[in-house]
């Protein structure tokens, strides 16, 4: 699979398809120890650049970014405790979950009831590892599956924790995708997680290989794919975009999208926004699909839509954060997410951008009375049947919609009948001269 | 029945119920091969004539009407199928429904499977007879039970169609009930097809009867009644009074009002148009009554509910079209519609006529506090008990609401209770001089 | 039980609960004979007397109150039936719901035949006697159980009622509490019901001790009592007022608050005034709660919600009036009232109050991105669990929505968090310099 080596710019075999494509990216960047600062940043946007022209941005730390300050950088080389016996407990080698990700570092020789203050385990799931955070607390913890702690005898043990905390900066990425106008579609993603396969491997490698694949396509809006750290990494993109925010007319944050549940969509702060209409159109049909109203816990949508920007940007993922057992924990690894999965969610990306490029508000220019479709052949000529098929209502729909105040995803929304259908109408329609050219 | 006689302009003898009177015209218009020209339309128009002053209108073949054109007048004399021993296989004389309406004259010799491309069955319904048309296409076709077809033996047919296809006229008949006001109510009805009993000899034979038992009432709204062939009868009639569009304040097209099924309403394109709040009102309590959004398939709303126009016209029936086997089929026949139906149908218009009549929006001479009723005779004197009735309740909503912004109907939506009894209750409170005279 | 005594004024024990407490004045005001006027109306008012300062309001006979007029006052000493045989059928000492309230007096000989027609029974609950009134109609009637009517034989019966209509005055009580603002919330019970417990002696002593309880409290709003009799008292105080309803912001009238059915709430006129969503969020999670429409029937709601008022108040109370059986019967006694659900009734009115005086419309000093609540101490330091709690979310909602646009009742209505907690953390807030001095 050449076109997933590092700097491999080729196209991929046709024989693989695109949800092939994306989980092989995104097995790529599984075993990397990312967090919101540090090298594991970095080498994850040296994968994504292998596939789309990133820019990077690297911001000090001390940065004062809205009510935030960009924190001192993050590496860790190595963790461990050691057991009485001598034996290696626990080792960040096997997995970069068994550290809490920003921990500082330590060393140091504990009886096991100190120690067991430092140790995240989850009693009701006792064979997974947990995922914790301190990022900004100068503490440091382990998290391991609680039946490894229970076999834990008494003694002492020693702790090493090779980390650095230090002055650096935070890293992200950013790609545009321009259009023919400036005005924008967001497209946002965390990069901060480390071994967590479908939270968020998973989005980052469907942005990426949405992103790729816009670069053939002459666009309506301008495309910005944003990989960033979560909460700070938005924070800081919004801190140092304030101007060009305006710019944005829809949006979306992807997580979580490739495991087995129904596609979800939680609306944006907004909750008519043209991106939330458009999504629900997307997810109608879909079975198991749900909308969400918007609410402010979850992912950077609760940035993008602060009261101060109050952006038209929703949140995308399948199974909902925080609601599935694999979720922030070692189960939630390569097993977890399926090409077919975040095939089906590239999909439904796609179909939305199609709404955002293709809407249009047409203008009848037969609007007294229906034109005569027969006789320019696009009626069947025989009448009297019980239905006209489709096709046929979706002429009726635009033609009887097409006033000016009514867009094709308007038409959708009244008519039941699928945008890509209505916009196959309308195209067809101005081809025989009875639309007026797109607004 | 001496009034259902062709000229007989008499009252029905008391005896004969509304309904009964309706199937009864509905009966003599059966037999009538209609189409959207010809000497049909004309035939149906003189049995109508015997009951309401119609004005009748010849519209030239070739004329533009909106973006069509009346087309050449057709008529028939005979058609038919003989096979080759001989025998008649299918005979115009026998069912009008035999021969695809507008067939083009033609006398020929066709070998079984050649002739097979001319006939049209319901293999699902293998006994019935199916409608079809070809009003645009220069063609010619049969229509059979799939069963007499199944028993058709190879061999030559000779077909003979006599029919006649030349400039002519559209014609249609117009008659209008003129009210206080020249605000317009509009009733349609399509008098194109053939022995097709609930659609549409049930909707025309209704109209003509309402029609009829308006001419003595005095009304506010004038009625205009329009029976004309389907699809290009109303864009001619669009066409040629485009200026007086401005006048209709409520329409609503009729068809298969005579069937068994409940009642059925879907709204103008509008969708809260005065009518369609009517409408709602009126079947709220009917078991079984649809209640459907406007769509731009179905009857003649297409074109009066075309953006252009966008007049507030519904469609009243009971089966909806396309919905029930008889459709568009020969078990469509008198068999298929009842008198209890048509007089249904026929009550349900008159109650929506009464609420366009009774609408008024009255004003409370007494608006703070309630008036007391009780030394005025309009209430129990005695106290105390658990209800006062649905007559108080008219008279207490009528008293609450009587504020200048909200209408009879309004009232009948929002206290639940029928439109007909808060009437009344308004007419008692003016009579009693608490609330303005009706504005 | 000394602070329900007359005149008593100090506080109840600490023992004795708020729904005890009411339950105590409840069953002091049981057995008063009250009426629309009379001197069981002013008794009533002096047991009230002794535990808020009410001004007591007399009102002469003959006096013009919007469309009515203050009627004769009505006092009643004794009134009783006695059989043929000497013995008492009925004694108006045994309960006063024996007689009509507003009989006039009457003394006579009457055969059973023609007494009856002046006998009010249910048979369908043969053994409890109706309530009935006949205030504006010069008669007189007994109320009593079926089965005891049934056991009385033929023959003369000597009916005494010594009874007094004369020119008087109608009273009634009203108690204002002062706040910070002129602008009232106003508060009013029927006071003209007999030996009724829950319809009303259950609303008169929970208006009572709820003012009472305002008594040591600083409110914003100024809050109105009012203890004035159904219909004509509510009618006579608007018509002395009405240059000041313009000050009334919420009202509520309270009935039959003291029996064991769910919570029950009928929205104002208005339909969405601030006390209908208030009351509404109250009672959004109480099991089997009732919110339901408007209607001009039912209590004083209907004069203060005539459209010539229109002001915003509604009605609260468990089991709704004429829906259950002991409604205005003998059976509405004190054991259908409990203290357990007079204090829930109570509970529910201070939460309602809670939410009119504590609602604010906060404003975001850091409506760009989320604020930092970590470095405040706001937020739990470890990140990456699966929920962050209720209170961390009412942080999360209050930012996000504090931009001017949404009070804090709103912010309950789209988050579906409780109005106390949205306040609670509204507070931290603006103790953290996070959101500006309350508008």
């Amino acid at each position: 699979m050449e076109h997933v080596n590092p700097g491999g710019l080729g196209s991929p075999p046709a024989s693989i398809s695109v949800g092939e494509e994306i989980y092989a990216l995104a097995e790529r960047l599984f075993p990397i120890c990312r967090s919101i600062t540090g090298d594991g940043v970095r080498r994850t946007l040296d994968i994504l650049s292998g596939h789309i022209d990133l820019e990077r941005h690297e911001v000090p730390t001390g940065t004062q970014v809205l009510d935030w300050t960009v924190p001192r950088e993050w590496n860790i080389r190595s963790a461990s405790i050691t057991g009485p016996d001598g034996q290696t407990v626990v080792d960040f080698a096997d997995s970069n979950l068994h550290i809490v990700n920003y921990s500082v570092p330590f060393t140091g020789i504990l009886p096991l009831n100190e120690l067991k203050a430092h140790i995240h385990t989850l009693p009701e799931q006792p064979q997974v590892i947990p995922y914790r955070t301190c990022y900004y607390a100068p503490t440091w913890g382990f998290c391991m599956a609680y039946d490894r702690v229970a076999k834990m005898s008494d003694g002492l043990y020693r702790v090493e924790i090779d980390a650095e905390l230090k002055d650096g900066s935070l890293t992200y990425g950013e790609y545009l995708h321009c259009g023919r106008t400036e005005r924008e579609f967001l497209l946002s993603a965390h990069i901060c997680h480390p071994s967590l396969a479908n939270d968020n491997c998973s989005g980052l490698a469907l942005l990426a290989t949405l992103a790729k694949s816009l670069k053939a396509r002459k666009t309506r809006y301008s495309y910005r794919f944003l990989f960033a750290p979560g909460t700070i990494g938005s924070i800081t993109w919004l801190s140092r975009n304030e101007d060009r925010t305006h710019l944005i007319d829809h949006g979306l944050v992807l997580s979580c999208v490739g495991d087995a549940g129904s596609p979800a969509y939680k609306r944006s702060r907004r909750g008519e926004a043209f991106i939330d209409r458009a999504m629900a159109h997307v997810l109608r049909r879909e079975a198991g699909a749900k909308l969400m109203d918007f609410s402010p816990y979850g992912y950077d949508e609760r940035q993008y839509c602060s009261p101060g920007f109050n952006l038209p940007v929703g949140m995308f993922q399948r199974s909902v954060h925080g609601t599935f057992p694999e979720y922030h924990t070692s189960a939630d690894n390569l097993d977890f997410i399926k090409p077919e999965y975040l095939e089906d969610s590239f999909r439904i990306l796609t179909d939305v951008i199609d709404i955002v490029e293709d809407d249009r508000t047409p203008l009848s220019l037969c609007p007294k009375g229906e034109p005569q479709l027969g006789r320019r052949g696009l009626y069947a000529a025989l009448g009297g049947q019980a239905s006209s098929g489709a096709t046929s209502m979706s002429l009726l729909w635009v033609l009887n919609l097409a006033d000016g105040q009514h867009s094709l995803l308007s038409m959708a929304e009244r008519s039941g009948l699928p945008f890509r259908e209505l916009a196959a109408a309308a195209r067809l329609l101005s081809d025989h001269g009875l639309l007026a050219a797109a607004s």
